[in-house]
């Protein structure tokens, strides 16, 4: 079993000859549009997460699947690493280049293949933007549900990647459950279909294990999603609480009561503030907390829903509950929520943006520790967040200039993430691993899991080749991080021993 | 990659010397109750496939995980394979006993180890049985959802293992999107967590990867369900139809109104009769189908929707629709469905009942073929089936003791399946692959996919001991059949050759 990745990505890759490459590529290839010179390089340099950067040995930009083939079948010859990278949104450098490695661009994969209203699915290449295809499918009464903040620019190959989230997950679902079929290259050029349009496909379930596998697996070339029709009727709810662990509670009350809202989001006091300066959605700038509650269906069940929830908010202590009078309400009451991330980027010159999960019912407790964490590393941290789902997104404000504050900002964020695993969280909701959280999967599996992880990977890429160094680390990154989680009070991975 | 279950199954397997393994069981687990007369085995020659039958070399009842752990490490060390079996009620014969195998029997696991009404879930023992867990949490206003029509005898173990559907699936999703947390044991011992307790676990996800992984990739030791509030209020509307195929436009036309029902069942004119005859449901035995469509929710929403879907299946061209007045008659229209089967049963010496699932807007076409498919093969065909989701059961009438028509029968339900294959489904919805369906997923699967399950499974079970020669066929297999999957005009697996 191959648990090398990182030392490969730390320096020990075979010493590929570029020009080796670029020449067989170009043989091979003359219509394949390759960039290689520096300045050509630099803005792939970064994804989403641009704290991490490397400049990767080539870029590819490929417009055919058959090219995309090749170029896997090439670098698989000659033990080149390839990292995919869709519109790169990502938010946990997931599509961080290799030094030595081919950054495979599927951005040009942009056709809307088919849209079958009858069927309720659309067939679309991996670098359609998400958003595209619920604007293809409006002409039918029908979108795709799962809505991560960056539709307008992230891209389908890329959401089913990350297994990415949105405000509307908690009724419909994140990417995986709005799939039908996936079609992939492997890491040696093979086609391969995983899924069925039909529900639920024999064997075992590739299409789950393969939905969030952030790129190691396989390289995305057509995606089938599901369709859903249009709600009638969408209504937002505003509540004002004067502590955030109430409005905490409220959230699970809300869902006790059962109801499942189309979104229900929080946001604390520093984030309706930073939001209200920058957007005037109209935020109760006093409240501790708000929740933003939008019910969505046949209008009057949607009517009946904002009266029950009116009364949980009310029972739970809500100081005021407002529901936006009209349309133009509603979207300036989500418009402070989504740009809730660059209105806190602009109180402080740098934030890091946490994306742990836990259990709805410890969110009380969990915002408690984050705020005593906050006092005991003197940073301020900024909650805005997918409460109903239990994501949370602590926004953490530091400079980067002032000494040590990164560091500090960096520990802080460790210890959030680790507070979530503690009360049986996760340590990424909806942004992934990648190259951030991968010390924190040290926390967040044993020995004995991440070595199946490791299995598995092989099962699909014995070469080891693609996208290395994200998602899983080596049982070595482990034990120097200090990290390793320790199961049944022993660490159960006597190999160990040998690094 | 080892490829090898089925010669091992089928005789070369290394000759086990029962005796040695019997002692050395009860050596190291003098309290372990241990089955090795052949009457004592014989109630485990089958699951309910009943049409394969095998005894096994040993039976045991462990009643302690500590046993299971250390059954599993004598069987790995000793190299005997072993084949979980849950409550036995499963429909394909996935735990069908081997001649040199162990059949380790988890039913005595059957304590509900936790219910948490804040949390929303059940931790329970895999022997716990389906219906048990919604009775368990019953007093808090909750159950779980997925309700297979077993549910009174088959156990949660062997739900996740089969990734069971149910009536409910429709709407609240196949176990798999019911489960938070399995607990597991490796084939040689080792204790692993699949999952956890909030949205979405980072890595892979091994979960939905082990979920309907039908017992080769680990013994389940515990599991952590969702638990749902029910539903305030259920009503169910019955429709006639005059032809099938306009029943099976209506359940798409329901679908396509946005109305997500809590059931949607479709019987045909011979399940219709057989189930009257048996259970006086009060149905129109004129009807050539019949839908039976629940709606459940809140008081106001349900009224609502059924004035909805009754126009819906009045433009659909249904000659009757009748809403149940009341709950004892709601009862008894779901009665004659769930005995359904039973009730089929009585018109022939035998049946053979059929998994397939196919695109909802299919369901038209595919009825019609049926209907011409069982003329052609001179064999009657019931159809009853959760046409909500595409997931057909056709029963295919015969005699076994009339020469030649179980072949007759046998054949045809291999059309039906390659059918549900032609038109973009699966070949099992819910009753699994085991031993029944191995050929047909030749059919379903190319050989590069057939060659990647291999390697998953070998990712967890290098020895292939667990529960061999199941779910998953060897390319040798398909090569006999000969029904290989052709891809892109070639058998793509070279060492095909080999055999």
């Amino acid at each position: 079993m191959n648990i090398l990745y990182d030392e490969r990505v730390d320096g020990v890759l075979p010493a590929t000859d570029k020009h080796a490459l670029l020449q067989a590529l170009r043989e091979q290839m003359p219509d394949l549009e390759i960039l290689h010179c520096q300045e050509e390089l630099k803005p792939y340099e970064c994804d989403g997460l641009s704290a991490y950067r490397t400049t990767p040995m080539l870029v590819v930009l490929p417009r055919e699947i058959e090219q995309v083939e090749k170029l896997l079948k090439i670098c698989h010859q000659q033990r080149v690493p390839v990292v995919p990278r869709g519109a790169g949104t990502g938010l946990s450098g997931g599509a961080l280049p290799l030094e030595k490695g081919v950054l495979l661009v599927m951005a040009r994969f942009n056709k809307i293949l088919e849209i079958d209203p009858a069927g309720r699915f659309a067939r679309v290449q991996p670098g359609v933007r998400n958003l595209a295809i619920s604007q293809a499918a409006a002409p039918h009464g029908l979108y795709y549900a799962p809505d991560p903040s960056s539709q307008i620019a992230c891209s389908i190959g890329g959401n089913v990647a990350e297994n990415a989230g949105g405000v509307h997950c908690l009724k419909y679902g994140l990417t995986v459950h709005n799939l039908l079929k996936v079609e992939m290259l492997t890491v040696d050029g093979e086609r391969l279909t995983l899924g069925c349009n039909a529900l639920d496909s024999p064997g075992f379930d590739l299409l789950a294990l393969f939905t969030g596998s952030e790129g190691m697996l396989g390289v995305i070339t057509e995606v089938t999603v599901k369709l859903l029709p249009k709600p009638q009727s969408a209504k937002v709810l505003l509540a004002a609480f004067d502590s955030v662990e109430k409005a905490g509670r409220a959230v699970g009350d809300i869902i006790a009561a059962g109801i499942i809202p189309g979104g229900l989001e929080m946001m604390d006091n520093l984030a309706i503030r930073a939001a209200e300066d920058f957007i005037h959605a109209g935020y109760p700038v006093d409240a501790e907390a708000i929740l933003l509650c939008e019910l969505d269906g046949v209008e009057a069940d949607v009517d009946d829903d904002c009266e029950r929830v009116r009364r949980v908010l009310e029972q739970a202590g809500a100081t005021e509950v407002r529901q936006a009078k009209d349309e133009a309400e509603r979207v300036r009451f989500w418009a402070g929520r989504k740009n809730a991330f660059p209105a806190v980027g602009r109180l402080s010159p740098d934030y890091y943006c946490m994306d742990g999960t836990i259990p709805r019912r410890e969110l009380p407790g969990v915002l408690r520790a984050i705020a005593e964490l906050s006092a005991e590393y003197n940073l301020r941290v900024a909650n805005v967040f997918h409460a109903g789902d239990g994501n949370m997104h602590p926004l953490i404000l530091f400079d980067a200039n002032t000494p040590g504050e990164l560091d500090r900002a960096e520990a802080l964020g460790g210890k959030i993430l680790e507070l979530c695993v503690k009360v049986g969280g996760s340590i990424t909701g909806e942004h992934g691993v990648g190259r951030e959280k991968i010390n924190q999967m040290c926390a967040q599996f044993s020995g004995d899991e991440l070595t199946l992880f490791h299995a598995v990977k092989a099962a699909f890429d014995p070469s080891g080749l693609l996208n290395p160094g994200k998602n899983i680390p080596t049982l070595h990154r482990c034990a120097e991080f200090g990290a390793m989680h320790v199961h049944m009070g022993q660490l159960p991975f006597p190999e160990l021993e040998r690094f």
